[in-house]
C-alpha cells in the first residue's frame, strides 16, 4: 500500500501544546507500554500493523519535517511543501514524489489520508482495501465515507448511490446545519472525511493538465507560482467516475480540548494531583512541576513551556482569538537533531537547554549579532569551530564571538546550556553553511 | 511607638506562592503605584505613615531573614530565633533585644502585632492609641479587641467587662462552635486579633521570672533549650491588670486563598487573559508565560517556579494535605543579596539564575562535591576566588572546581546563568568563610 499523510499546518485550539510552529499532531498524548505517543506516530505504527511494507509519505511544510524524523526517524517520505499551497497542489507533489523520487509506478494505486483520525486498526484495514479497489480501475477516484453517527455540522456529506459497501456517489454536499445534516442522513449519506485512493496516473495527468511541469523538481521549483485550490474542487467535484466505499468504524477528529481529553486513556499526563472533588477534569502538565486541581468540574488544564490553559470543556474550542492576541516568542521546539527549550529571557541575553540525540548534529551556522557560551552539562560530543574539530564532555565550555562558524555533534545523548548574548537577539540572525 | 511584628513560620495554605521556605507575608500581591508590594511591606508602609518614628523590630526565624532585609531594607529590626519555641519565648527575646541591643528604656511601651493583618491606616492609629494606654500603666496588658463582624469560629473571643473603648477583661473565650460565638457576640464579645501592648519591663520581668537569664545575648543562646509555651498561656490568662481597647476598623486574615483574592484589587497578577465567560476568577502568575482562562467560575489559578494550583476558591482551604504529598525541590528564593531561580534540574547538574543587587555578595564559600560555572549575563561585579579578587562584566565566565572558595559582589544589578555539575548536588553541600 502506498500512503501519503496530509499532515495540515499549525494551529491554536490546542494551545499551549499547538502553536505557530508546533502542530496538534506531535503532541505526545496516548498512553504506550512505555511512555507517550503522539497522532502521526500512533497513525504510522497502525499502517504499519496493517501492512508492514506500507510506504508511507508525510507531505508537509518544511516546518514539520524535524519532528517528523524525530517522532517518526528518517525512513518516512516527505513531500516538503516549499510554501502553503491548498491541497490540489500539495497532492499533486506528494504523488509526482511517490512516482519521480520514489520510483512508484503509474499504475500502482495511492491512497490520501489527513495525518491526525483518532480510529482503531480497522480504520486502516479499511483504507487497504479503498487501495485495492483503485486499482481495479472501476472508478478513478474511490472515497470514503464513514457512518455518521450524529448529525453534525462539522463535516461535508456523500450521497452515495445505494446502500452497498461500495457504491457510486451520487453528490457531495457542504457542510450542512443540522437539520439539513439529518435529511441526509435519512438519505443514506456518508460523512467526508478527506480519505480517497487513486491510480497514481490518474493524479500524474490531471496535474499535468492543470499545472504543466516537467518532473517532481520542476513542480517543487514553481510550487510558489501556482494557484491555491482544494482537491475537492479541482478534481473530485468534477469526476464522473467516483466511488464511495463504507466505513462503520469509530472514527473522531481531536481538533479540540475537548474532543482531545475524551480520547485520553488517564485524566492527568505529567505531573498531576486532583483532589476528590474533581469530576471531569483532564491535566496535560509539560512542566516538571506539580499541578494541583481542587473541587473544579468539566475542565481541563494544560501547561507547557509556551504558557497554562485552564478552560471549561465547552469553552475550550473558542480559544482560537485569545491565543491570537499573545505575543509569546516560541520556548519550545523539535528539531531533527533533539530539542530545544528556552530557560531564561532577559533583554540583552537568552539562555536555552539544547538536548541532541546520539549521532545527529546542527547545522554548521554562525550569528552576526550574538556571542554564545556552551556549557557542556550532559554526554560527549564533537564541535567544530571555524573548520576545527574538538571532543567535548561534562563541564567543557565553548566560547564562541558573533561571526565564528559553530556546530556540535552528539556521540552520545549531548546536553548543552547556550547562553547567547548580544542586544539584537533574534532567530533571524544565522548564517548556515551545510552540513560541516 | 515601639512595635514587634511576629512574623510566623512557613506554611503550604497558599502554595505554590507560599511554601517551605516562603511564608504567605512575603508574596508581592497588593497593588501599588509602581508594582505589587508583599503583607509585610504594606504593614511596614503603614506603621510608616502613622508614626514615622516607630522603631519596626520583626521577631521571626533565621529562614526569612534574607526575604526581610530584601523586601524592606537593612533599617528594619530583627530578632531572630534559633529555633520556633513558640510565643513567649519569642517575645521574651524580641522584649529582651529592644532593650539589650536597641537601648529602648523599660518603662517604654511597646505593642506586639502579627506581621499580616490585612488592614487599613486606621489599624496601625489604633495600635499607636494602644500604646499610649500601656504607658499610663493603668494595666499590665492592653489588648487589642476587634468588633465582629460575623460569628466566627476562626478566633478566640475577648469578653470585656464594659462596652466602654478601653474596658477591663472579664475573660478569655478559646475559638467556638458558630453558635456559642452569637452568644459571646451577643454579650459584647471581641475577636482576640493577637495584639497587646506592654511596657518594656513587665515583660522582662515576666521573662526573667520564668526563664531566667541574664541578658539578651544568653537568652539567644540557650534558646534551644527553652520550654515551648505561648505568650496567651504564660502571661495573658495569669494577669489580673489587663484592658482591652476596642477596635471597629477593617480586619482581615488572608490566610487561605479564598480571603487573599477577595484584598486583590484585580483580578489578575501577572500575565493572564480571561475571557468573558469566567466570574469570580483570580489569576496570580509568576510565570513569564501566559495563563488563559475560559469559562471558568470562583476559581483561583496560582503559577509560580514551584507549580500551578487551579482550584474552586471554597476548596483551596483544603489544599494542604495535597501539598504536603508533593517532594518538589526549592524552586526561587529570596536571599539578602538578591534572588535565585532553578531554570534546569538533570540528574548530575542544575542550572539556576542569579540576580545579586547592587552592592550586595553572597557569603564566601565552596563546595566538596560540585563543580560550578557561572556565566554573567548583565551587570558588573567583582568575583573572589580562593582569595584572588577580579572584575567581571557581561560575557565573562568564571570556573569553579569543587574546594574552590567562592563569592561575588555586584556592582551594578548582576545576573549569572549559573550550572552546577555533579552526582551529589545538594543545598547541604556549602561551607561558609564568613564575608570575603
Amino acid at each position: 500500500m502506498n500512503i501519503i499523510l496530509l499532515s495540515g499546518g499549525s494551529g491554536k485550539r490546542l494551545w499551549p501544546l499547538s502553536n505557530d510552529i508546533r502542530s496538534k499532531q506531535f503532541i505526545k498524548i496516548f498512553r504506550t507500554d512505555d511512555g507517550y505517543e503522539s497522532m502521526v506516530q500512533r497513525v504510522y505504527r497502525q499502517i504499519k500493523s496493517v501492512d508492514p511494507n506500507a510506504t508511507v509519505t508525510i507531505a508537509t511544510s518544511k516546518a514539520q519535517v524535524s519532528a517528523i524524523h524525530n517522532q517518526l526517524g528518517e525512513d518516512v517520505g516527505v513531500s516538503v511543501e516549499p510554501c502553503r499551497r491548498d491541497t490540489f497542489p500539495a497532492i499533486a507533489l506528494a504523488t509526482a514524489y511517490l512516482h519521480d523520487v520514489m520510483g512508484v509506478p503509474e499504475d500502482e494505486s495511492v491512497v490520501v489520508c489527513p495525518v491526525d483520525p483518532y480510529v482503531g486498526d480497522d480504520y486502516f484495514e479499511a483504507i487497504k482495501r479503498l487501495c485495492e479497489q483503485a486499482s481495479t480501475g472501476e472508478a478513478n477516484l474511490v472515497l470514503m465515507g464513514i457512518e455518521p453517527t450524529y448529525p453534525s455540522e462539522k463535516y461535508g456529506y456523500i450521497i452515495p448511490a445505494s446502500g452497498a459497501e461500495i457504491a457510486e456517489v451520487n453528490s457531495f454536499k457542504e457542510k450542512p446545519d443540522a437539520k439539513t445534516a439529518e435529511e441526509y442522513i435519512a438519505k443514506g449519506a456518508l460523512w467526508n472525511g478527506g480519505v480517497f485512493a487513486y491510480k497514481l496516473s490518474y493524479v500524474l495527468n490531471k496535474a499535468h493538465e492543470l499545472i504543466g511541469f516537467t518532473d517532481y523538481q520542476d513542480l517543487f521549483n514553481r510550487y510558489d507560482t501556482l494557484e491555491k485550490i482544494s482537491f475537492d474542487y479541482a478534481v473530485v467535484e468534477k469526476e464522473p467516475k467516483i466511488q464511495v466505499m463504507r466505513f462503520s468504524g469509530e472514527w473522531k477528529d481531536l481538533g479540540t480540548w475537548n474532543t482531545l481529553t475524551e480520547a485520553m486513556d488517564e485524566p492527568t499526563i505529567g505531573e498531576a494531583v486532583l483532589n476528590d472533588n474533581c469530576e471531569n477534569v483532564h491535566v496535560l502538565n509539560e512542566l516538571n512541576v506539580p499541578v494541583i486541581c481542587m473541587g473544579l468540574h468539566d475542565v481541563v488544564v494544560s501547561a507547557s513551556p509556551e504558557g497554562i490553559l485552564v478552560s471549561d470543556k465547552e469553552q475550550s474550542s473558542y480559544i482560537k482569538p485569545y491565543v491570537d492576541k499573545i505575543d509569546q516568542q516560541v520556548m519550545f521546539a523539535e528539531k531533527s537533531w533533539g530539542s530545544f527549550r528556552v530557560l531564561d529571557v532577559e533583554e540583552n541575553s537568552l539562555t536555552i537547554k539544547v538536548t541532541l540525540n546520539p549521532g545527529h548534529g546542527m547545522y554548521y551556522h554562525s550569528h552576526m549579532r550574538r556571542d554564545e557560551i556552551w556549557n557542556v552539562i550532559e554526554g560527549e560530543g564533537i564541535v567544530t569551530l571555524d573548520g576545527k574539530k574538538r571532543e567535548v564532555g561534562v563541564g567543557d565550555i565553548i566560547e564562541m564571538k558573533a561571526g565564528t562558524r559553530h556546530t556540535v555533534t552528539a556521540v552520545t545523548e549531548l546536553k548543552i546550556i547556550e547562553v547567547q548574548l548580544g542586544s539584537e537577539i533574534s532567530v533571524h540572525d544565522k548564517q548556515k553553511f551545510g552540513r560541516e
